[in-house]
Formats: C-alpha cells, structure tokens, sequence
C-alpha cells in the first residue's frame, strides 16, 4: 500500500456524508410527505456521488458534484432554494477544502471560498475553479477568499453557469422573507465530506445564508475555520528507547529506537447558526481538539463542538434557546500508520470513519457506513432517533 | 480582588503591544530616516494608548484608539496608507475582538469584522460599532462579519467619517501599484492588543490587503480566527482528593477535594501573507494549542505558528521565499487564578504577558514591560535585534 504504487490500486474504501441544514425541527411540524421528499432528496444524492467515488472520481470532484445537485433543489437552501436577505435579494456563499494521506504532494491551495454571489447557478463549482486556478496562468490568484462582484466577472471568464433570477425565486423563501424575522436556523445549508480510493478527502459548503440578513453579510460558509475545514498532519511516537530504559536499568544496550507513527486526517463541515460558529471558530475548534488535544476521536471532538451542552450551544450563554448557538457538524476521520519515512504500511483497505453530531431539534443528514459483514449500508436520518 | 468590588478598583496592571507589518524587511533596505519614522510613529502611539489605559479607558476603546492612530498615519497599510488593488481602488479591512476576566459576562457580541471598505476614515471604528450594535433596537444585527457597500451605508447612518478618494491616495502605495506585482508582505497591516485594569482583553487589527489584490479578495484580518483570535477559559483542577489517595493507602478519610484553578485570557493579532494565516486559521490555531494542547505559554505556541520553521512557514512547503508563509503575531496572556465559585483570588495586581514572534525578516511593533523594579519600559523593534 505504499504511495509510491500507481494511482489505480486503492488503498481506501471510499465512503462519504452528507448534510442538508439543522435547526429547530421538530416532528410536529416536519409532515411525513416533507420528511419524504428531504429523505428522497439526499438518498438519490448519497447514492450518485457514492457511485462516482466507487468508479475512481475525487473526494474534490465528488464532494462538490454532491453540492452541485443539492443547490439545484429548492428544498436547500443554498443555489436555487437560497434565501432572500432584508433587500429581497439572494448573496450565496460557498467553499471547499482538501487534504490528502500523502504529505509530500504540497496542493497550492488547501481551500478557497466564494461570497455574496448573485445569479450563478453552482457556487460551489466557482470556489472549486477559485481552488485550482492558483495563479496567473490559469487567470486565476493565490487568494482563498472572494466576495462579488468581481469574481462574478471571473465565472463568466471561466465558463460558469448564470441564471437569471426568476430562476432562483421560490414562493417559500419568498415567504419566509416576507415575514420579516431574521434567521429561520431549519435553513438547509448544505454539505459534503468524501474519502476517495486514494486518501484524498475533501468538503465542500454551500449556502443562501441566513433569512433577512443584511446585504453584505458574511457567514461560516466562506469562513476558514468556521463552516469548513480539512487538515492532515503525522503523529510520531518513538515506541522503545534502548537509550531510556537501558540507562534506567542500568545496563548499556546502545541507542536505538522504533519510530512508528500515524498519518491523521479529518475533515468537518457545518450547518446553524453562523454567526456562532464564527465566534467560536467551531469547525478548526473541533479538528484542534484532535490535533492538539488529544482527543481520541474526531467524533469526540464534533461532539464537544457541536453536541449538547458543548462550545457552540455555550457561547450563546443566556440567549441560548432562540436559534443562537444551534447547529451541527458531519466530518470523517482517517487513520494510517504510516513508517520510518511516513510512507503508509500496508495493510488492509483503509476506512475512513463517518461522524456528526448536533445541538438542536434535528440535521439532515445522509452517509454510508459498512455492517458487520462489510457490507455498505445507506443511511438518511434527520432526529436522533427514526423519524 | 474579588469581581465583586466596584470597578474602579483595578484588578490588573494595563499592558499593550501594537504592531505595524512584517515581511521581508531588510536592514540593507531601511535606511535610518525611515527606520526613525516608523519608531517615533510607534513609540507615540504606544505611548498614547498606555496613557489612555493607565487612566482607566476600556481595553477595547483603547486597542481601537491605537489602529486609528496607525490609520491616518500614511507609513501603514490600512486607513490613509492603504494599497491599491488591481483595479486601482482602496478596499479596507478591520476586525475587533474581545474577551474578559469576568466569566459572567455574556458579551452579545465576541468580535465583529468588516471588509471591503471604500472611503470610511477608520475602519476600526466601523467594526467596533458592529460589535456595539447588537440587535435591531441599536439599528444593528447579530452579524459577525459584513462586507461592503451596505454595511457604508450604516456606518453613515452611525455617524462614521468619510473621505474622498483623493484623502487615502499616497504616491507610495501608487507606485507600489504601477509595478504590477501582487504581494508587498512589508505592507504594514496593523493591530493592537490591550489588557486594561478590569481584566479585559481586546483585540483590534486594520489592513488595506495585498498590493495589486484582486477586488473583493478578502484577507484574514476580518476573518474569525485568521488574523485574529481572543477568548478566556477555566481550568480548573482537583489539587487533591481523599476518596483518591485515602483509598490508595488504606485509609478511609471520606471524600473531600481542594477545587482550584485558573482563568486563562489570550488575544493575538497577525500581519503578512494573510492566504496562508487564512490556510492555517493562524491566530485560532495558536491559541487552540494553549487552550487544548497543553502550551504552557502563549509565547510558545505563537512561536509554533508563527516563528522560524512554524506552521506557517511550513504551509508554504516549496514555495517558501517569495512571501508565501511569512508573517507574525502578537498577543497578550493573562491567567488568574480563581477559587471554587470561578472568582479571582486576591492577591497582587495581576500581570498580562506580552508575547510576539515572526518567521520573516522584521516585523514592526512596539510594547511596554516592566523591568526588575516594575518600572515600565517601552519599546519600539523591527528586527530580532537592535536596529
């Protein structure tokens, strides 16, 4: 399983998440026909975009394929079902992020985000282009953040899609603006986070925002840290020491050592209440737990993020209870030993490990994960428990 | 020293560090005139800001004080000095963030960021008044980060200053413009951390962005946990139990705990190569290694960030030397220690720590620290050494 073999042999079993948007959903007013649609919605989707990471496509290309068919249903809110802000327009936002098993590949650009984009019909596939144009010779810039107009300009350089407002109105956001109150965290910010065959993982976000905002109002969705994040790093541990415990029972056995160690990587992605995960910087919160905290899990971690009673629901403090400081986070977390030179041991097919957890009345959410048997079960859930 | 004592009592003694830029500074091409320029410009404003502390102004008006200063000074990229972008327009960046001693008090707001600012005098002063603005009874919102023009157009509604284009232009940001090049990392970019006598953390950075930046690129210095981080926790610990070591000796002493602990504060402020703090989520990150990773000090982890062969150095992998990765932080540290109801113990005036490094050739800053007799001592350096 060494990287030096070529591309084709996998070393992963892919798997992916999934989420469409948490808040304060609730059975009473979430009917069996609207949970069937939602539920339809992100198994068609889970099912595609597992199929292309199985056939040997990119946790990039996968991840953002995933987001490219949730913002064109109206049920989410991002593309095509965004929400309007308090002047009656749509400002969408969008990101993606990656990361891989092999640490001498030095991607130019780890992530790129877009902002208050109008009219374009797949933020998240501008963000991507904004991630592999990194210089001037692919008319592109090493920077990681773009607010409009001006990369509109760009899209239209590069090829993308623009539709034209009638296109991105729907009566129920309309509605929703109309109502004139600020946020409705049952939005459906969308997300996806993939593992493909070769170590390679990635996210992608994308979003309307929030009801009402304020034009020019900036998110978690385009924020590094906040909405998004992927990261890897190696953990080495020196596992006997002849030199330590030679010494220590009094005998001479020379210098010698086992460094053997693991290669970690995790990728998370966020749906609430953006502005607290802004203040708390929740996504790079969580995946520092693991890195720096010793966390043993990144499911750990997600959970003192965004699980009950952790830092997303405490910064809201005595305001807690009206949306502020809800929402959730769906990630995955791969382990490899790696060796001496921190290639990876071989072994068995690598699994990648699928995690979420969440504050609040529910997350839509969708993922694959492997039975007893290793056989792939599809999951589509939005409680804790079945709806 | 209890926080139940009126507030003019002071708890701690004032500190602050500005700083003023850092990139491939060289003494080969900072001639003295210029050297002394930036030194008594720092060294005054310095002076300023630790007056306004010393009789009592808040850490958060007094950081903001400090950037306004820096702002209408031409020698520094933000304000009256900030760069031109490609399209030969000034778009100004600011954040503010905030953190207190007094667990108790549920700021609305953490932080408040603003980006894409055309001809608004102080953008600090914009941020701040998001920050002070938190719901619509102060014509406000709950909005963390906004980017122009809408939020101009509240910033006249609040009475901010404007200035015509003419004000901000400066023959030496137009000729760094004219040569077409995108970077110039010695640009500048300012902030300010100020620890005042209540016990409150404030943070306040200011920037025009990269030279020839294309528009609408957004930076880390309005970007949550980029160029910008504060935040305060407990840690709190069982210094001894008699369930535990009674049973460990055979002895039945009941149960009982000495519970004891700390309240940890830290604040930073970055300034360079902000694609790559915005890639690490630089500030966040070293603050997390303090908060979860068991830094002892803050200095060490803005070392591990931010210093020679640190996470942003190494971030720009091969790419290091032309700019990418280079940069620094500054910050300050307060730990107090507080007793079982998560008040301070009494005891001396407490102390903040100043904490700065950079991995790049200078990085402009300015700072007071008491020497063995607590006499306080300012300093103004660009380099490690002395000039």
């Amino acid at each position: 399983m060494s990287s030096k073999e070529p591309k084709s042999t996998p070393l992963f079993k892919p798997t992916l998440i999934l989420h469409g948007g948490a808040g304060a959903l609730k059975r009473s007013t979430l009917p069996p026909s609207l949970y069937t649609q939602y539920q339809t919605s992100l198994l068609t989707y889970l099912r595609a975009t597992h199929h292309l990471l199985q056939t040997g496509t990119s946790a990039l290309d996968a991840a953002v394929h995933a987001v490219t068919l949730l913002e064109d249903d109206p049920l989410f809110n991002c593309g095509r079902g965004s929400v309007f802000t308090s002047a009656g327009t749509i400002e969408m936002e969008a990101s993606v992020m990656v990361t891989s098993i092999d640490a001498r590949s030095e991607p130019i650009k780890r992530g790129a985000a877009v902002s208050g984009l109008r009219n374009v019909r797949h933020p998240i596939l501008l963000a991507k282009e904004c991630l592999l144009r990194p210089g001037a010779a692919d008319d592109g810039s090493m920077h990681s953040q773009l607010a409009a107009p001006y990369v509109e300009e760009k899209a239209r350089a590069w090829g993308l899609e623009f539709k034209p407002d009638e296109w991105f109105w729907t009566r129920r956001r309309w509605d929703e603006h109309l109502r004139r109150r600020v946020g409705s965290f049952s939005q459906g910010t969308v997300g996806c986070v993939c593992l493909d065959g070769c170590g390679n993982l990635a996210v992608a976000t994308s979003t309307g925002g929030l009801t009402n905002k304020w034009p020019g109002r900036v998110g978690d969705t385009p924020s590094f840290g906040a909405g998004f994040w992927a990261e890897g790093w190696d953990e080495h541990e020196v596992f006997a020491s002849g030199a330590g415990w030679g010494a220590c029972l009094g005998w001479d056995l020379g210098s010698w050592s086992v460094r053997r160690g693991v290669r970690r990587l995790v990728a998370v992605s966020g749906t609430g209440d953006g502005d607290s995960f802004l203040r708390v910087a929740a996504a790079r919160t969580a995946c520092a737990m693991v890195r720096f905290g010793g966390a043993r899990s990144l499911a750990g971690a997600v959970a003192a993020v965004a699980g009950p009673g952790g830092e997303l629901q405490r910064s809201a403090g005595g305001r807690w209870g009206a949306g502020e400081g809800e929402g959730g986070i769906i990630g995955i977390e791969v382990l490899v030993e790696v060796d001496e030179e921190g290639l990876p041991v071989s072994g068995r097919l690598g699994r990648g490990t699928v995690v979420f957890d969440f504050n609040c009345g529910g997350m839509w959410r969708a993922w694959v994960e492997e039975d007893g048997d290793g056989k792939e079960i599809e999951n589509v859930m939005v409680f804790r428990g079945p709806y």
